[in-house]
């Protein structure tokens, strides 16, 4: 990777050398259990680059690749020549740099140009992969990654994370939030009632924290609207454990009464909890059809009902634990000021950050978005309670984007200082930098 | 034109350079049609400078000018001089340099000051006009204007445009969408049902895309929402043809109806449709009364409803000519990221950009929400894919924004790349601006 | 304060030099009524500097500090070093430049760095609190006040006001706009009816005017929705004055009459409105007890119905005396173009800058609020128009901000004009400069 790649000022420059080498903590992820697990070894390109990279199948469909080129049956090398046509396309958008670092970072290759080029590349890369083992085990090696955390659920097996020295679960609580009944079911056979679906919740997060576990994240999709128990959620949940199936209202109230019931159990067991806030799900039919849920059409909803968000961390505030840790990421960058300003509603006697806002999420984590983010938290909060990034990413080479960030967060500041804003020192800052590049998300 | 206004870089100045002398492509503005049938030659500076523009009555408005002098019965002359008192009020403003460009482009005139000197410049510029043809012809060649796409109505005769080298009819769909008595027998006096309506919709695209058009537009006004069919429209349909008035929803459901419609057919017929998002033409009654509908005092919406339109474009999708290429312009800013961002959650096999964004749009023409527009674009979607700038003007001097825009975008670029960015060449670059000020347009 | 603080092209420090020194008008504030009459001299650091600032309390919350060292039983010492503790961790936030400022500017320290010197400042700032008068008019003297203007009841007392060279009231009308049957007995005790009421309400205007009262305020709070008169007012206030408890409708029906009702009398007497759109109060509860309503804990609203926004600024226009003169200030930024861009939406023959957009406020006040709402006057609106910076501040100290201010636009202008933007000359906008930061705030 070039030095001055999105370094432009002085001091940014030296406030990147001082942290750029700094071990990666990746506190939420999405990459394969099934990979980790048989610590697969990966010998084409393209299942390692492209298959698990929803974003660069986006990228392929808005420039009008063909859906078999993407998720169909066209073979693995037809898919990467197609994607190598893609990426002049892209010229501004992060996937055209990211691609970059990722081919220069695990293959080594810094002339890659277009379709020109493409076969030689896959040539290359191939032999690459033959010649080295590559599997997720020499890649966290690889990437000096300290703590990555992939996703799981609760009703997931993770005894095989308790031997792992840099792997740990992160606990997607979304389908026990608003479960159906084969979730109840798998969950335990013997949930006969709602207080007994707690009372297993509570040991399973038990066992999750045994197996290193200490981030939660819930998703508060496009329309999502709090409610206070209205003393029927018992009933409801006899209704989904006989498999029928909630009015939308009812679904919205016992989600808000089991997130309720979670996120006091994540602050009795020293769990921070993430809120991904705005995503708009349901776009295309035909796409979902094709590609499957998280096949990367997702879009970005309205603004965050603020009420909703508000009601719900006051009555958490004033419950028996009071608040967990919470780290709120926006999806609508016209969210950021109302999200970032929730930083100072909520406290905690001896609590630093008790409430902060994420690093820039999804579609938004780009220069742009980073900027945004970083803007939002600094003047609306503090900077220094930033845990920065993560990846939230399906892909092992996702973890150049810690790189990524790194630089525009050193530029974001060097240039500042520079600008005369701060009034502060280059160890003042640095300082900072190693708590948000790292310290902050050892929790 | 000094040729740094607007350019700082190296690179924006290389990149200007080789773009500024292509020609234009206005694919959406309301230039006046009696004005460009009859070929109308101008000679008083006001009704080419300031009467057709109400940007410019709207600045005067706010400085204080009264009415008369602005709408009203004063004469040219005196209007002419109120709006050269208002000029140096503007600083900042984007009036305030694209009146210096108008000037210096079409008059010649590059010492306009203030009220100071305005007698002079009236004079002068008359002048001008008595001793040179000025007419929409003249004015299309002096500008270097390809092709320009005023607004018609479906009613509208459209024959005189078949000859015409450089303009062609862009449709507004708003009166046939959602029409009264009156609209549909001017469509045909044989409309008896529904049915009826839309085979003769049909038929007249097919006279529109005879005389040249391929872009419709179609506004979505603060407020908008989408609705499925839930069969009662041929009913409505019976009550305007009767002359009644729908209710609130029932206005809301007939819209949705026709919109669908209407998409599927510009879909078959390969136009591209402008959907233009979140205006809130309501705002003083006494202004409206006083300047007409489109007298320069509409606001900007709340942020659309994002389930209104991902829905409707899921239906589109799903219908049998699937979606029409769309490009979506946003008059609020914060829905820029939202909009954006609709350009990865539907596609086509073959077809690159079927949903875009458009270009900075309305109140949103300035520096800052050209930029806001680029770097949404850029970010979110794929900026070689934008289809660049159109002016939706009624004056014909504002053709100089197309400097304006393309200016920008050079140091938008320019910038970025001096900035360690972007990671390509300055060639990748102008091929890229070629598109986007140029080629995508042609459609 | 370092001269180059904020300050980086040279035409932005010839823009500061020439207007640094001007005097200061701060037409909206909190200052402490009774301090102010009794003219207080201040003894401790802590009196002055924290404990009348809810932005600093909030910042302490935010880092973890006990509540009992910011609203709690600590002594003054022990809270002065709690902050002083804080400050480093504030980097990048406002509040760590603008504590510095106000110690150099009220007590002549530079050397302050962290908690390891902050008993040595503690004892230099007190020993000079006594050597020092530092007072309300010392104060303001010092700060080289031309006029302030704290914030008043109808109910208040102002009579102390009609003496005062530098100070006049400003009114505060929520309480009078939706009021309890306490404030309306406060008013007087002679009122029986609605019509009593606003009889009352005129004539307690009259002698706030004859105070110096130029200018009111009123909070449209998260989630404002304006009605028009339903007939029903007359009830509902029979209904207070009984002691009865509205509906949370009918609650919104008064506060839209009454506002209205008020807004009319504004605009009669010649005042200045200020709105204030789109604060959350209502967050914590836990806070709201400990720390009181004005803590420091609010957050930031959802957008705001630009209907009800539009719909009173229509009815106020066409009501006997038209719109009075008004500010519109935003809280959430991503309501900043909406709210701007009214400006142009209304109007009165001779009346420049009737609708406006305020300075960035409360947790919007700092360089990228400030800049944001910069871009958008200069945009959307007018900027000679723009009345300029006021604290909102209950600290006398906070008057360092119209430095910071200062610097910040003079700084955008400077920037603008050195990147080809603006077509004007330094004199130019030194002349804008003026009005901005004195001449548009004396009304």
């Amino acid at each position: 990777m070039k030095k001055e790649y999105l370094i432009n000022t002085k001091t940014s420059k030296i406030l990147y050398d001082k942290i750029k080498d700094l071990p990666i903590i990746d506190y939420h992820n999405h990459l394969s259990l099934d990979d980790i697990r048989e610590n697969r070894r990966y010998t084409d390109i393209y299942d390692l680059w492209i298959k698990p990279d929803p974003y660069k199948h986006r990228a392929m469909r808005m420039c009008g690749v063909e859906e078999r080129y993407i998720t169909g049956d066209a073979s693995s090398k037809e898919k990467f020549m197609k994607w190598c046509e893609t990426i002049p396309k892209l010229i501004g958008n992060p996937l055209y740099v990211w691609s970059k670092m990722e081919l220069e970072r695990v293959f080594g290759i810094v002339d890659f140009q277009n379709e020109k080029n493409a076969e030689e590349i896959y040539k290359k890369s191939n032999e690459y992969l033959m010649a080295n083992e590559i599997t997720p085990k020499t890649l966290l090696k690889l990437f000096n990654v300290e703590l990555a955390c992939p996703c799981v659920s609760l009703t997931d097996d993770v005894s095989f994370f308790e031997g792992e020295e840099n792997l740990s679960p992160s606990l997607r609580g979304d389908d026990i939030a608003l479960p159906d009944k084969d979730v109840i079911n798998k969950l335990s056979s013997d949930i006969k009632s709602l207080a007994d679906y707690k009372t297993e919740i509570s040991k399973r997060l038990d066992v999750m924290k045994k197996a290193g576990c200490k981030f939660s994240d819930h998703a508060l999709d496009d329309g999502f609207l709090y409610y206070e128990d209205d003393g029927n959620n018992e009933g409801r949940f006899e209704s989904i454990l006989k498999g029928d199936t909630l009015s939308e209202e009812g679904k919205e109230r016992f989600f808000s009464y089991m997130l309720t019931y979670m996120c006091t159990e994540y602050a009795k067991k020293g769990f921070t909890v993430q809120l991904h806030i705005g995503a708009k799900r349901e776009t295309s039919t035909r796409l979902r059809n094709l590609a499957g849920k998280a096949g990367g059409f997702a879009a970005i909803g309205n603004s965050v009902d603020i009420k909703s968000i508000t009601k719900m961390l006051d009555i958490l505030e004033q419950s028996e634990g009071g608040l967990p840790r919470m780290v709120l990421f926006t999806l609508n960058p016209s969210d950021n000021a109302m999200i970032s300003v929730l930083s100072g509603s909520y406290s905690k006697d001896g609590v630093s950050g008790l409430i902060t806002q994420g690093p820039a999420w999804w579609w938004c984590d780009h220069k742009d978005g980073i900027m945004d983010v970083l803007k939002n938290i600094t003047s609306f909060g503090i900077f220094s309670n930033f845990i920065g990034m993560t990846t939230d990413s399906r892909s092992f080479l996702s973890f150049v984007r810690h790189d990524y960030f790194r630089r525009i967060v050193c530029e974001f500041l060097g240039e500042k200082l520079e600008k005369n804003e701060l009034m502060c020192t280059i160890d003042d800052l640095e300082k900072i930098l190693r708590d948000i590049c790292f310290n902050n998300a050892k929790i």
